[in-house]
């Protein structure tokens, strides 16, 4: 079982992996990784993973098989565990927690080579859809007080396996830097009697400096204080708190604007090394007043060093202003080849 | 003139650099670095650098000529300007203020090829009584609320030149990684009357499960919530907020154990990149009572993700009593030969 340990100064909870733990000599061998001939996300080794929890598939195909467009798995190798019971205890002044939770794979696409930014805003529909099935259905588990869906695309941003693929992940407690934009929305909130992320929005519109995109019911913006170079925020226009709230008539609007601005990332980029999250309000839906749910993504271009994890400010060499500007005027490259 | 830039929901602080501003297509060219025949830390080439502000040297040698052991420059490409006033503004919701501050290097040897686990604790000393010499010449500038000190070893780790060096940054607020140490060491004591940290050392050398090495003053231990492998802490035994403060009679004490903390981290892991930050309390001293300073050793094995950006929670797959035990155990390999 998975431990989770609070910090007792900053309050951070950290989880510490006791059934797989890695020692000295592990950090010396290069982890290996999988190329489409052995790859265990690929079409036909179904058999390789967790039974799926669900699929978008093609009529008349089984689970397990083949005919999947987007697939569901368990993480072979869970941060957290689903079973089990939320269990606090404490060590002289430590505080420490079982590691219950749940972590999936969401395997984006039966092609092992595709990037993000050559799915069509049509699979991107997919996608987006089941993250939404699989967000309602964790948030009914009441042990689970947060759901973090991200993605790791790359080597330098922690992927582990090249095929296309996203992950979920519910936790016991709410995580810190949630946390953090939960108060500052609310002191914001109460000092205002509005949302921040509405009034943030209002004003990007309004300027236009930093926005990269839009459409009907979403933004792409480069937020003003951007810590990495060419960070992007995709947030809904109107205030909704929670992703799970996502509408089916909103659906084709955030898949079309998640498609237009990883192809300019591209477009201007190269292959970026890249994180993005999905913020959104914790499962208990206290702070929908005030929250307001956004997809954050972060090319990973610059090494972040001592001086950022000793101050948490961040040095950023690329203006959010000149970032959106070379975005806009990206030019699509010749679209690679698949085989 | 950089600026700096505050997250409306978050409080954070960012540094955007609008001089040497990198645009889409600086980020697809490698960045070059030195090796010994072209470094400008190397001694014969100080005229490659901004004029000294301070070096130990052999006797009768002159500054910004050979004959130095350990020198102070400042940065020639700063995060922060040391010309100017502070200057705050505003843009709608958002805040603003002049990039001012300070920004120092640190070349902590001649040798351009020694490693950190390299020097002997009698070097050590210079470089610790330098980092105190430039701390409190830092701390009289009014301007300042904070002088952070750290390392970065190995590119992995954020360095951008190999021959050995340290930074010092001195930031006119007080970084939010900061803030939020002070703020738990603050509530802890209110309620308990204590430092936390002196509560957080006495427990770890009462149970010894997580203890690296120590010796009279000071005390190397694996935190219990450690966010990364073999996280290391290094801090006084005794209540000391500052480490503007430290006493002549524990400076061979401090080097003593930073050099063999170091040499152990070598010894289990090869040649690990990572990065080493003082944890000091802010210069006005208004929370010296509850705050306790600290070496925090970071070395970098595993990638930061998705997860821990979104969440702010970190998963360690070594736990803390392993990474000890293991440096505990490490043996001496034999030291590599220098030209």
């Amino acid at each position: 079982m998975p431990q989770l340990r609070k910090d007792p100064v900053t309050k951070r909870w950290v989880i510490i992996n006791f059934e797989k733990s890695l020692g000295a000599a592990d950090y010396k061998i290069p982890r290996a990784s999988h190329t489409a001939v052995t790859c265990p996300f690929c079409p036909g080794r179904e058999s390789m993973t967790p039974l799926e929890l669900m699929s978008y598939r093609e009529p008349n195909t089984l689970p397990n098989q083949p005919g999947w467009k987007v697939r569901v798995i368990p993480n072979r190798y869970p941060a957290l565990q689903i079973e089990g019971e939320l269990d606090r205890t404490g060590i002289g002044l430590y505080d420490m927690m079982n590691g219950i939770g749940a972590h999936e794979v969401v395997i984006e696409s039966p092609e092992h080579n595709l990037g993000p930014a050559d799915f069509t805003p049509e699979h991107w529909a997919l996608i987006v859809g089941i993250y939404a099935d699989r967000y309602r259905d964790l948030k009914r588990d009441q042990r689970f007080r947060y759901i973090l869906i991200f993605k790791n695309n790359g080597i330098a941003a922690g992927a582990s396996l090249e095929h296309p693929h996203s992950q979920l992940i519910a936790t016991p407690i709410i995580p810190k830097r949630v946390m953090e934009e939960i108060e500052g929305a609310r002191q914001y909130y109460y000092y205002k009697e509005r949302c921040v992320f509405c009034d943030i929005i209002r004003q990007e519109l309004s300027s236009g400096d930093r926005i990269i995109t839009e459409n009907e019911s979403f933004v792409a913006y480069a937020p003003f204080a951007s810590r990495f170079p060419f960070e992007t925020c995709i947030a809904p226009k109107e205030h909704k708190a929670s992703f799970g709230a996502l509408e089916d008539s909103e659906m084709e609007s955030l898949a079309n604007i998640i498609s237009a601005t990883l192809k300019k990332l591209v477009n201007a980029l190269g292959d970026p090394p890249f994180n993005y999250i999905i913020h959104t309000s914790p499962c208990d839906g206290n702070c929908d007043e005030y929250y307001h749910w956004h997809l954050e993504i972060m090319p990973r271009l610059t090494k972040v060093a001592g001086f950022e994890w000793g101050s948490g400010f961040y040095v950023n060499p690329t203006p959010p202003e000149l970032a959106a500007k070379q975005l806009i005027q990206s030019i699509s490259q010749p679209k690679k080849v698949v085989k």
